[in-house]
C-alpha cells in the first residue's frame, strides 16, 4: 500500500502537533506515515494517546532511535521539545532523510541569539547554516529545494503573515511596530500545569512573557532580513480560553499618509499566489473560529484615518497553519506536490 | 467540472447543517454541489454567511424554487426547518429527485403522532409511506433503495445506536430505559435567543423539557419496531455549554443477570460492518471531544454488578452523524458510492 | 480585633476549597481566620496562592502543626486529602476544638466500608462514631450538638437533597434509583493532571467511574439511614467544561401514581426550614448558573404521565453548597450562629 | 426596614447592570431598595428575570414613571440603553433625586461630540454641564458633591485606570497610546443577537470596531483633561469567549529613559489611598479571573529595556468596576457612606 507513496515518520508524536500531523496525513493523498516515535509511549497504539484517531490508523509508537526510523521512512516530521530536537535533526539529516522539525532548534540563524533566548548552547551551528525557515509565503522557492526546514513557531506565523507586506515595501517606520497576540491554550502543549490546569485558564485572561517571550528574536529576524536592517519591536502575548486559535493585532505608523485602500492593495499583492492566506474585503477583519482546523491565515487591514496607524488582524489556528499544517505545507514544496495537497479544507464551524 | 459527478443542491444553506453539508461535500470526491438556497440571503454568496468557506466555493444563494433547482441538481439535501420542508421534498419528489430530508418531517411514519408531538397536521401522508428512516446502522438496504430519506435527529441517533443490539437481542426490560442526553449548544441552531445567547449558556447547565422533547417519539418508534412491541421510555435533553456533541448515557435492565463482556459482545456483532460505529474496549467511555468534526458514534458499556443494571454511554457530533455527515452517509448509499466516502475523516482535537 | 470574635483556621489551605473558605469567611460578621497551613506553601502569603483574596487578607501559611494552630484558632476547617484528614481530625479534637472535616474521611460511619472503597484502613474507628454527617436539611440537631463534623461531598449534597423527600415519605421503590450526575471541573481539585488539562476538557464531555465511584456509598449510607433499609442505586457522574456546579438528573419509580402536584408538596414541606434549599415552581428547572458563588441548592420535580417515573433535578455549586458554604452553614449550627449568617447572598450572574 | 435606610431605585433591572446592581445592593448594610422598573417585564417579579436573586428578594417590576418611582426612592440607578437615559436623568434630577446615570449619555461633557459618535443630538446640554464623570480614582472630590453622575464606560474604567498615572506626570509621549482591550462577552449586553450566539462566540476571537468605537472619545476626553492637552489614541476592542472581565494592554512611549520601578512608584503613589486598584508587584500582571465579581482593578507595569516602552496591563470586571459596582462606589461618595462599603468582597476564583 504505501509502494508509490512516500513513507512519512512523526517523531515524538505524542504531542498536540504530533496528534494533528497524523490527523492531517491520513488525508493526504502522496504520503504514508509508516513511523511514530514517542519515548513515554512506547509500545503503546497511537490511538490509545489519540483516541480521535481509532478506526484510522493502526500504528504503535516506538522509541526513538534514528537508524531504526530511517529504515522506515524518508520524510521525518520532528515533533520533539526544543533542545532535544537538534540532535534528532541532525541524525535524520546525517542518514539523508529529508527533516521538517517543529521545534525553535533550527528557527534562528544566529546560535549566540539562540543561546541567550533559548539559554542552551547550540551544538550543530553548521547543520543550522543549511535550515531554511519554514514560512512558504516568504521563501517557497528555498523550501523547495531544502533538506531541513525550519517550521515557524505559531506566534510568529501570524505576526509575520500581518507585517510583511508592510515591511518590504517600507510602508512602515521600523520603530512603531508593536504585536499584541492572543492564543488559545493547546498552544502550550499537552503537559498539564497549574497555569494550564482547566479551572485556572477558563473564564481567565492575562498577558504573559510581556516583552520576553522566545518568539520575539524569530519574529525580529525574518522582518528584518526583510527590510534589510535590524527591527526592534514590542511582543505581547495573552492566554485565551479556548482550545486554539491565535489572533494577533499589530500596530504600526505608515511613512507617508495611507488610507486602507493602499494597505489592502500592498496585501493583495503580496499574497496572490498564496494559496492559504485569505485577505479580507476592506471593512471586514478576521476570527479565529473561521480558520479553526485549516491551514488558512485571515488578515484584515485598516489605516486608522484618526491617529494615522494602520491596525493589521490576523487569524491562524495554531496547530495548524501555526505548526502541523504548515510543516506539511513545507513538505509539499520540499517533494514537489502541489502546495496544497492534503490542506485544502475548510475549517471546523461552529 | 461536474460532468461525471452527482449534481446536488442544499437547500435551506444558512443554518448550521447548511454549514456542515457545504463543509464535507466540498471534500467529497463524486459530488459538486451546484445550488444552494436561502430566503434570507438569496444573492448573498455563501462565504458571507460561513466564512470558513471563503476560498473553497463561489456558490450564491438564490431563493427556493423547486423547478430552478431541480434544473441544476439531481440530488436534495433539505436543511430547512420542520413544516416547511414537508412541502420542499413532496416537489422535488414530484421532480423525480433524490431526497435527503434533515429536518422532522418524514420520520414519524404515523401521521396522527407527527401531529401531536409537533402541533401541525401532515399535508403528504403518502409520500410519508414512501420516506425511510435514515440510520444505516438499522436500515442500510432499504436506503440504498430509498428515493426519500428522513434523516435521523441527532438524539435519536445517540439514543438508538446506544440500544438497538439490546433491544434487537430481548436483552433488557422494554419498560426499564431511561436516556439522559447531554447535547452543545448548536443543536439549538442558529436563529439567536436569550436562551443560548453566550452570557447565558457559558458556565450554565440544565435540563429542559424534560419527558416532553419531540425526539422522543422517534426514539420510541425506531425502538418499537425492533422490539417487535411499543416501547415507552425517559427521554431528558440537557444543554451544556459546548459548541459540539451529544453525550446519552443510557440506563436499562438486563433480563437476566449479565456482565460487562456480554454486552460488549452483543454490541460488537451488531456493529461488526458499521464503519461509523466505534464500539470502546471494555472499560472505556467515550467522550465528545474525540468525536468532534467527524462521522462518528463512539460507544462504551457497562454491567453494573452493584445493581444488575446496563449503562451505556454514546458520543456523536450533533452536526455530523446527528445530522449532515449521516445525511451525506444516506446519500452515499442511496448512489451506490461508497458508505464512507467524504466521511473518512478523524475529528480535531483539541 | 478578634478580640469578640470565633478564631477560624483553614488546615490545607491551597486547594480550591481552602480558597473558597477565605472567601466566605473574609465577610461572616462572627468570626476572624487567625490561621491557614499549606504545606506546600509554608512561608507564602495566602494571597500568592489565590490573587483574588489580594487587599483583604494578609495571613501567611503556616506548615501543620496541630499543637501551635490550636493556640491560634477555637474553630478547626479541614481541608486536606482524604486518609491526611483522618489525624488532624483525631488531633485537633483531642486538643479540644470543633473541627468540620471537608474530605471523606469521617463520612462513612461503617469503617469496613471506608476501607473498601477507599483503600485505607481507617485509624479512628472510635472518633468515627461521634462524627456527624453535616448536611444541615437533614441532621440539623444532630449538628448543632456535634464536636466532629464530617462535611458531605459534593455529589451527594445534591443527590440527597433531591432524593430525602422521597425517600422519607416512603414514595418510591427503592431498587428503582438511578442518580445522573455532571460537574464543573473545580470538583476535581486543583492539583493538575491530563485529564483536566484545558484543552482535554474544554469541549468535552464524558462520564467517568461509571458505578465505582466513591461517592456512591456515602450516598447510599444517607438514603438508606432515612428508608430504615438498604438501598443500592446508580450513580453516574460526568465532567462538563466549566469551573463550578452540579446539576444531578434522579430518576425513580413511585409506589403508586402520582403527579407533579404531589411531588411538589413533598418537597414544600420537607425543606420548608431550610433556608439555602429553593425549590422551584412546577414547570421550571434549576440551571447550575443561578447557584454559581452562593449556597443555594434550586430543585426542580417532575413526575412524567407517560412513564409513570418521578424525574428530580436539583443544581448546587459543588465548592460551596457542595462544600465550603455548606461547611460554614455547620460551622453557624454547631456555635449557635445563625444557619445563613455570612452565606445569604446572591450567585454572580452571568 | 427601609426607615433608616436610603431608598433606592433601579431603573431598568432586567439587563446585566441592573441584575449586577441588585446583586450587590442586596448586601450593602446602608440601602434597601424600594422600586425597579423594566418595560418589558413591568409586573414580573425580579426573579423571573434573574432565577439567581430568588429567595432575597420579592421586588416586582413596574413600568418606568418618573414621578411614581421618585415617591419611592431618593436615589435613582439608570441603567437604560443610552439616549433612553437622557430624558430619565433630566426628570429625576428635576424631581431632586440624586441619580447614577450607567448609560453613556452624560459621560461626553461636549454635545457635539457626543452627537458624532452617538448619532443623537443631546436634549439636555444644560444638565450635561453639571454631570460628574464618575470615576473616582480621578474624580472623588467632585462625585462628593454632585447630584448627577456620568457612570464611566467599562473599557474607559480599564484604559483610563491604566494610563491616568503616565499622563498626570507627563511620563509618556500623548501621540504614542495604544489600547488593545479584550472583553467578555456580557459588555454586549442581554439582548440576543447572532453575533453574540453562543455557538458564534464560543472558540472564537476577533477584533471589532477598530479605531471607531463609542468609548474612544470617553478615553481622550478624560485623559485629554488630564494631560492639558488634546489627545489621540488609538483603540481596539476584541471579543472574547468568557462572560466577564475586560483586560486592557496599554502601549505608550516613555519621554524618556525609564525603568520598570520608576513606572511602578508612579502608581504606587497615584492610587495609595484608592480602595479598589490593586497594584501588582513588579513582575507580575493582572488576570481577569481574579477580579471576577469584584470591584477592583488590578494593575501590572513594565518598561521594556529593548524597545524602550512602557506596558501596562489593567484587568477589571466589566459589570463591576466597569458597572454597577463602580456606580455603587459612586453612591457611596455622594451619600457620604464609606467608599468601600458593600463592594469590599473578593471575586470568585474559579
Amino acid at each position: 500500500m504505501s509502494d508509490e507513496k512516500l513513507n512519512i515518520a512523526i517523531v515524538g508524536s505524542s504531542g498536540y502537533t504530533g496528534g494533528e500531523l497524523m490527523r492531517i496525513l491520513l488525508n493526504h493523498s502522496k504520503v504514508v506515515v509508516t513511523a511514530i516515535t514517542s519515548e513515554k509511549s512506547a509500545g503503546k497504539p497511537i490511538t490509545s494517546i489519540f483516541p480521535h484517531l481509532a478506526g484510522l490508523t493502526s500504528l504503535v509508537c516506538e522509541p526513538l532511535d534514528p537508524a531504526a526510523v530511517a529504515k522506515k521512512a524518508d520524510f521525518i516530521f520532528l515533533a520533539l521539545p526544543h533542545v532535544t530536537a537538534q540532535e534528532a535533526a541532525f541524525h535524520f539529516h546525517k542518514l539523508g532523510k529529508k527533516v521538517v522539525d517543529l521545534s525553535a532548534d533550527y528557527r534562528l540563524s544566529d546560535p549566540a541569539t539562540y543561546e541567550t533566548w533559548y539559554e542552551h548552547a547550540h551544538q550543530y551551528p553548521q547543520l543550522l547554516k543549511d535550515a531554511v525557515y519554514g514560512l512558504p509565503e516568504l521563501h517557497r522557492e528555498k523550501i523547495r529545494n531544502a533538506s531541513l526546514i525550519a517550521n515557524p513557531g505559531c506566534y510568529p506565523t501570524g505576526a509575520i503573515l500581518g507585517l510583511a507586506p508592510l515591511i518590504q515595501t517600507d510602508a512602515v517606520d521600523l520603530g512603531s511596530i508593536i504585536i499584541d497576540s492572543k492564543s488559545g491554550v493547546s498552544g502550550a502543549g499537552r503537559s498539564p500545569s497549574l497555569a494550564h490546569h482547566y479551572p485556572e485558564v477558563n473564564e481567565g485572561l492575562m498577558a504573559y512573557k510581556i516583552g520576553t517571550h522566545r518568539h520575539t528574536p524569530e519574529i525580529e529576524q525574518e522582518l528584518s532580513a526583510l527590510a534589510g536592517k535590524q527591527i526592534t519591536l514590542s511582543f505581547t502575548p495573552h492566554l485565551v480560553p479556548m482550545n486554539r486559535g491565535i489572533l494577533t493585532t499589530i500596530y504600526a505608523e505608515p511613512l507617508s499618509p495611507t488610507v486602507t485602500a493602499q494597505i489592502h492593495a500592498l496585501f493583495h499583492e503580496f499574497y496572490k499566489e498564496a494559496p492559504f492566506v485569505r485577505l479580507l474585503p476592506i471593512g471586514q477583519f478576521p476570527n479565529v473560529r473561521n480558520v479553526r482546523g485549516s491551514n488558512f491565515c485571515d488578515i484584515g487591514v485598516y489605516a486608522d484615518p484618526r491617529t494615522g496607524r494602520a491596525v493589521i488582524v490576523t487569524a491562524i489556528d495554531n496547530l495548524v497553519k501555526g505548526a502541523s499544517g504548515q510543516a506539511i505545507q513545507n513538505m509539499n514544496l520540499m517533494m514537489g506536490f502541489n502546495e496544497a495537497e492534503g490542506l485544502r479544507c475548510a475549517g471546523i464551524f461552529p
